[in-house]
């Protein structure tokens, strides 16, 4: 069972069973978009979650390998089209330059890693319309010399 | 005077005074990662804080009204090289799918707006090494029926 | 059932009912424009329109859960081939500047919404040729400063 | 004097008089976006339209003689950038295919003129937020047999 | 039946009847170089021609129906491989600008038009190599002002 | 003297003194065409013509040499963007597998030579819109076995 | 049959019977060079030598007519990966001018043609390591006027 | 100085002599197309062959320097436009997998070197139109396992 | 059975037998590197050391003979997208000339084999985080002058 | 003064000192690659070892300053065109998913960080042709969940 037939699997439950990310992150003890980006195909799991994860959409022990397995981190489109994930990238586009200048100067030459990394996402409610929040937090790594 | 222009005078004005993006906003009333944005040529300025932003810097009128035009965004890379903007464009990559779902699942069909939308940066010190935290806060903009 | 094979369906549901996007929009009590773009997978539908859609057509559950569904919206061309959708493409490119000049200038500086947005085509009789009327109606968004 | 400082000169001297595409394209009697894609180097003019351009602008014979010129229709960017001009450009993609069957469903097969085209920009107020309303307006071209 | 196999079908029938382009161009009363780009699926034939070239190839009603569907015209390679259709791309590399010159000294600022358009291909006898003349046929458009 | 400064000097003297390339090519008697590609920088000319060519504008030796030059012959845009040179494009797009089809079955298995290759525009009068007639004649290549 | 099922067939019966392509070009009395892009797809064959090609590898009447078919000559990667053919690649990258300047100052402005064009393949033994030789030879085509 | 002044210098003061590469080979007692090479920019050239070539074309020690540096190899189109390059980059295309099933056979697993390299130009006379000769020769470098 | 099937098996057996790259490596008698390499399909390998590779799996001829078919090396990203991958990319964009600098400098006017090339991985244990430690060993090849 | 400024007047100096990167990197006391990637604007230095360099070219302090600065890492070509930065492309592109499956199996799921990475170059001598050895360093980095 390769990652996408996996996913399919655990979408095509959730959906039976009428759970959300949320349900789903807080019965498995994780955050919700880590859940979802495993479901999903982007993340491994280690095998006690994987269990957890299995158990609650009564999925097997194939589910529970495709979980585990170290996943190829690939996108189609270098530039997306779907507006929701394009909307992601035009703010690095725009604010791209922004970002760099602002956090090099806080935190001196170097990056935000995007691998000892997590991300959430939470609604602030709005009068003037709901408002969607995405947290990133990643470790500054220093640029080395040597 | 274009925004080009204006860029690198504040940027070498703000060098000679060693101000910050942090201090240049406290002093103006902004958050630091807009007025950088602003100053980088990336957002225009009502005139009121464009003057105070000259007037920080010493600069003069032709700064306020560069300051004031709104920008063409553009930015010549689709895939950016830059490894920290590249780490950016690949947590859209790699999470896109993920929070497309996490936040559709939320708030139902639509997106989160890059206009109606702010962003900070903010340091969190660890001794395993400092974390950068990024927040974006973008309306939630329904799709339509018609 | 995914938006692909829905779409399929209904489209051949139509032909052999000969029916138009027109006759349908009526029927339904929507844009012909916006169905068509729901039908071909573009845009989600609410229940009890989905329901009347494929009561319709006399089409099952299966096409009510596929309109249901939040679509991906992708394309594969970016720059399309078939000459009546270059032929938009053209004009996004040749008046794209002319429009954001003509449209900040009255609005300030933000832009049309493709998300809070309505579309409709009309038919133009004319003696020297048809003409097809597109009109455009998307909430001016203004940029925040923050 | 090529289309470029054509441009930069109408748009310096339209900036000092503060007059707006509306007000010029009221005072020559043609519509502001025509006058706009003109003056921006995208159209060409007639000998008096172009007259009256300069005179209006107190600007020279060159201006006339640059406005004359069959333009180059060339843009940089296959994908826009700019969110303005992108927002225009994820319609057609989003909706190119819908368009295409509303269109020859209505008019037969083939396309609407890029050429035979007009095209206006108007403000719809409304209390949630003002309306941007584009109407293109094209001649409807049947593909010949032979 | 789609176009494609439609375009199976019609092919393999002519090749087993040894019918040229020419000859079943003749046979419907119509240009050999239209007729096929029909039968390839790039132009949708009206009810009647459509009948005789199915009759001519003994097809049945699925290819009738097939022909007059209003196609997509859609190409893979943005820059042909094939050397011949690559020599037609060259052409026009290498002598676009050309053209554009003479069309519009001698037409106005406008376009030769692809839609209202003919084409058809000649062999020219010569003892040092026949030559191929294609000549292109389409109604001149002058861009509007409004 | 580079094609590029010899073709901005041979335009504006052939705008100053109002000839168009049908009246040069008739002085020079060549195919008004093939002059405009050469002058235009993408064809050398042989010295008598050249000479011809710069007497006719009162041009000198700089441009006879610059004429005779032999050229890279390159474009920027590997899709074109001005409409009048796309749809040209187009046409190779829709119609090239036809033209392949129509070509090789009349020919046999080879192409059209673009280099042992002339071309010419007519304007071809008609009340319902004057029509432009492109003629391309290349000498057939049939692909050598060996 | 299409030429890439052809191809597998050949190359299986080839491998099989353990025949190189110098051994089959020299039973068939054409180059191995050519025999291979014929039998990989690349080039039509007459219908003796399909025959003779046929009869080599004991296959049948649908290869010889798989072989005679005119071929589209496509290849999927603008930029080749497999370092083999990346070599030839980067020789025309690093030395088209040179080759260039070096042919036109020969034989005056003009190409070499690719069509009438044959190639090979030879081995040079060297006691430093054995040596690669690539002859190519194709006709000089000239430019014409006209 | 660069490699493209000197290009210039060399290339003009050659012509000036009325020089050719074949001649300049010759007088330097080495291959005309290497000498063209390094002429253009893309070889470098020992100390001695340097001053050679400068002093033939009565160049100074800064030409000889220019010579002597080591290039950077880089072509700015990918795909080349230039007919003459084309063909070759065509003839890559469609004979690449030809060639590489041809050597590998009779060399084993590996490739033909582009360093390890030379390449000439010779002229096949011929009533029916002369021919380009290109020689290719490169080391075989077989593939290591490790 | 084709490469990919062949990896397919290959992996499969590896996984089900608990080998790691380095078990088999050393039972082999080959770097760890390279045998994956060759079991994913990008190395060909010769006859005893396919049999041994078959022989730990308890695999059958048939992959002893896909072992060793000379590969077609190509991968579908020209820029990588998964992280680990991309790294690498971003070492060479970002050190290219960096590198090119430092060896010519040592070596001579040239270039590192990739043919003519080995690498390895080790792991280097360090209390702050275990580092990859990559070697590659590629042999000079200086350009010839000829 | 800018890094590319920079750059140029560090490699004058050097070029007219005949200074080496090796002997630069052992007089500052840093190893030569890093010290070239500073000199060549890649990498930023602290101000100790700013100076040093500074003082033995005899530079002044606008080189330390720029030296200094925060570099934007950017390169031109996706897709490198020199041959040996090309090669080092080729050994990501061919060894990319070996170096994956060789590192995660050995580390874990997560990535070689190319930030907290060093590299460095060496010459192996071998009579039969010196071998360039490039060792790459960089901590793992295991993919958090979160």
């Amino acid at each position: 069972m390769n990652k996408e037939q996996m996913s399919d699997l655990i979408v095509s439950a959730k959906t039976q069973k009428s759970m959300t990310w949320n349900q789903m992150g807080e019965a498995v003890g994780v955050s919700p978009t880590w859940l979802a980006s495993a479901c999903l195909g982007m993340s491994s799991v280690k095998e006690p979650v994987a269990q957890k994860i299995a158990d609650l959409l009564d999925l097997g022990a194939d589910v529970v390998q495709a979980l585990m397995v170290y996943p190829t981190k690939e996108w189609d489109k270098a530039i997306p089209n779907d507006p929701l994930i394009y909307r992601l990238y035009e703010v690095v586009g725009v604010y791209g330059e922004t970002l760099k200048s602002v956090i090099q100067e806080q935190f001196g030459d170097g990056i935000m890693s995007a691998i000892d990394f997590s991300m959430d996402v939470e609604k602030e409610e709005d009068p003037k319309g709901d408002r969607v929040v995405i947290t990133m937090n990643g470790k500054f790594l220093p640029y080395k010399s040597w």
